[in-house]
């Protein structure tokens, strides 16, 4: 396993390739590159491929993409949205979801306090879409300190700002020497006068030819003073990966609805999924999972026939909460799931609050957030994967919880 | 006349020159380009030329338009503003209105929430700007589905975000044998997660030397299930045309003043305009038309001299309610009417709603839309287009109703 | 002293060298380019040195800047937002601030009715920043005409949207004779249809070499019907000129704490800035300026050691208020203070209009503003800077006011 706990860039043995695609500081932004391994490191390596282009047409227009192909997998970053992962490719098949969202939308085209703060919807698209930071989930009231200091009871907008910045910074870096690895270094500033002042430092790492990558994300707070933040991996599969007869694995030592209508279903069948239907409504359940003794647990995602599957690995103490979006709608409307480790769920920031769930971060600290996926795409792979997270579960019970149970105010209790 | 009731762009004989200008799905974009008659058809056909650019400097940045130079009338197309038509040149005559804005706007410099829901007035300036889809009409509260499937109540943004969202498709396509037709096509979504998923298609076509063009428009529901909308022709003129004494000639049913304002003036003087008022406040009215036995009906505004006109023919099926909207304020302020059929009147779809003017299109489902606009420049073109309307209306009463009668929830009737 | 009460730019002597850098109406905006003093006036004139281009990476993404080098000055002006100044290079010392926002934002990726009305802080770096036109101050309720003509309650943004419009027309201006002047010649608009239809017509002016600049602003109103407006110079100064030791030298009548954080301190150390301070809260202070006979008055920021100092001399029946902003907070917060002439304080216009401090501009008018910056860079120019204000004060007494004096509505009063 690759460096968890450590800054894996700063892991290179030998004098790694580098090359800086987007700095705002020299005023930088290439628009169309491409780089292969035989330029970095001749025959010694494995094919990889790496190209930056530029989207045109509709509202996809000047957005900046960067495909990985490491031989095996080919990763879709967006550095116009917040370095989201637009998709993954494993060979010929698609990791990601179908959303009606058909471009890869422009943050200049999406005004996100649209439609009483529901705005992000309208470039929603992604594989890996990370939701924060000065808060995700539910659009509603909280409260923020205004720009004279006093408490201020605002909107807040779904899912934040994160996905609707582009990146200031982005650089390749590649091993020449074994193991030869690929590391695309983006930094995301979300930053305000009178606000939040956060900085994304995220760091995707690949071997050649390999069915896994790690990503290492550095939240700062760029404050002097301490500030509350919120960051959830909204990681959403989709069509072939989901289908009916799909399962998440986890090992779950409690699960609740997040609604009523997450309870309208049996609670114990929360981690199985349907066939596309009309008109479906999502199903959210809000989870916490088994760790090992240093806290990493992995999930995964398989297929009806259990030959395909999509794990993450992450540690509980980094993302101790873990949200399931169940949307199983017709796939016009966007068949997919969620599966989303977080610093907290996505009710809004105000409830969250009361519960205790929204971290804070002194000033001028960071704080590390790590995730492992990998693509499973036999049986055997498959059900190994099956037995390491039965393995973490380890005959555990499961507390299932009937009722919604969303945070409240004391007075409303 | 052309192909009512069809898609023209099926109907072309022979093998039609073809160009992509925009489109997506292959990440297109051409930023200049033009062609004439003769590359396309040497000297078979009347000369006529099309051309595509980008435009710069101010909120017009990055906006591209096309034109369509017919050999008499000369159409200006924005795929940037949702296919809308910025102004129609008859030879030296500009049908259009001048707007306040004088820059054709691009999206992203536009907050359609803005001051109350009213960002849209930052960039109206065209002489047929479409409203829609979602929505049109007034800014206000109403009922969504958000994103949990909730009823919600939100606040919609005056008429919709159709004229804010750049075409993911444009071609020009061009008969290499009589009659020669131009067809311009394209489309224009307006998708989002958990909310509507719409697409207009639309084609204009004109023959060379022609004195008319043709829209037809689809509106197609992506979604697998039914959705609300509403479309309205918001189509607009200014001066030459329109002066004191110039008249709206349309085959009246009904009218009644949209509100108060509108009321103030005598019911039955509506068709009459008068002159650029300094700080004239609108007065909008809600007509319904008699058509001919096939619903097709023709309205038509003229100059006080009679000698131009610019006339529209649609079928009151798919169009029942035409808003007439008089703004002769002063010059400066945009001295304007606009002649907008539509499927509803521009309340806001609460209000619209509850008088069952908001149609519904099943899921997988269309509904098609056409208008035929002729430029008449002569006494006797416009004689003869006043006969044509006064057949329609055949000597059948109007029904003027003098107070307003918007639509009301029963508890408040 | 240049022409007070003139529009500067008319007064040239003999054939200037003019050059056209951005214009909507020829579809004109050059994104590279430059001259120096060589090519105008050969070597007749000190060496000056005009740049354009065009930013790239994160949400500078488009950004056009101009810096004018005058051989002593660099001034980095930003037609992209609003021909606000960036920051001006005094030699070596850096005038202007560090705000938390490092990238100089484009329009695009702001929307301005987000977080409450406060999205405008997400760009907000500038060293002059143009506050209005139809408002400016903090964000919330007033009254509007909407679209109708009725009056509308909504919600005003935070300082309004000049900051936030792309300059349609940019030209340069340079005398081929004595005194050799650099003329920047801007035009901003803000125009809507049903609202404001604003013009910011604006000219910095500079001699060779010299140590300071000339501001010629018209503010016109091209509706035909009166228009409300506000306008602020929101100008900002920190390290190294803010430091703990800095003062505010202003001939002052009256001051009074904008509201109790304001109150907290002393009266009368009001002109006194403090170090950085992690968490400090603003505070705001609302003066009157005693000027000379003609109107004219004279304000400037000096360091501790009192070698270094800005000026800025206005005309008070231009601008009768001052706003002085004491943001001493955490460098990583954005020291800096705001020193800020305008036509009214920044509380939200409902409580100016209450005041009597929302100036009304007839129709197709425009009113003048005038403001001349200087640098000063010894004791000697320091301490005759000083002289000159306090011969202004002229011995007379300032009203020390200790507790805020908001507008109110009569019925709260």
């Amino acid at each position: 396993m690759w460096g968890w706990g450590l800054i894996v860039i700063t892991a290179v043995s030998g004098e790694p390739f580098q090359k800086t695609l987007i700095d705002r500081a020299t005023n930088l932004n290439v628009a169309s590159w491409s780089i292969t391994s035989r330029e970095v490191c001749s025959d010694a390596c494995d094919a990889w491929k790496v190209t930056k282009s530029r989207l045109a047409g509709g509202k996809q227009e000047g957005v900046d993409v960067i495909e990985i192909d490491s031989g095996r997998l080919r990763i879709l970053v967006v550095p116009t949205r917040g370095m989201g992962i637009w998709q993954v490719m494993d060979g010929d098949v698609r990791i990601g979801w179908n959303s009606p969202v058909k471009e890869i939308v422009h943050p200049s085209f999406v005004s996100l306090p649209a439609r009483g703060g529901l705005g992000w919807l309208d470039g929603f698209g992604e594989f890996l879409c990370r939701c924060g930071l000065e808060n995700n989930g539910h659009p509603g009231r909280d409260t923020i300190k205004d720009n004279t200091g006093a408490e201020s009871s605002t909107d807040l907008t779904l899912h934040g700002k994160l996905a609707y910045l582009p990146a200031e910074f982005v650089e390749l870096r590649a091993e020449t020497t074994a193991p030869y690895r690929l590391m695309l270094h983006g930094i995301v500033a979300e930053r305000m006068m009178h606000g939040p002042k956060f900085c994304l430092d995220t760091t995707l790492t690949i071997g050649p030819g390999s069915h896994r990558f790690h990503i290492t994300d550095k939240v700062v707070n760029e404050s002097a003073s301490p500030a509350e933040f919120e960051l959830l991996y909204h990681t959403n599969f989709g069509s072939p990966l989901l289908e009916a007869g799909s399962e998440l694995w986890a090992p779950t030592r409690k699960v609740v609805p997040f609604n009523d209508r997450a309870a309208e279903g049996n609670i114990h069948d929360f981690a199985k999924f349907g066939p596309p239907e009309v008109g479906f409504v999502e199903q959210v359940y809000c989870l916490e999972l088994f760790g090992r003794d240093n806290g990493m647990t992995v999930i995964g995602l398989a297929n009806k026939a259990k030959d395909r599957a999509v794990s993450m690995k992450y540690k509980t103490d980094q993302l101790p909460y873990l949200t399931l979006w169940k949307n199983t709608t017709a796939i016009e409307d966007g068949y997919v799931t969620g599966i989303e480790p977080g610093t907290n769920y996505p009710y809004n920031r105000s409830l969250e609050r009361l519960a205790g769930r929204v971290p804070k971060l002194p000033g001028k600290q960071h704080r590390l957030f790590e995730i492992e996926f990998a693509f499973h795409s036999s049986k055997d792979e498959v059900a190994g994967l099956q037995k390491e997270i039965e393995a973490i579960q380890a005959g555990q019970a499961t507390d299932f919880i009937p009722k919604p149970n969303p945070p409240k105010a004391e007075s409303s209790r």
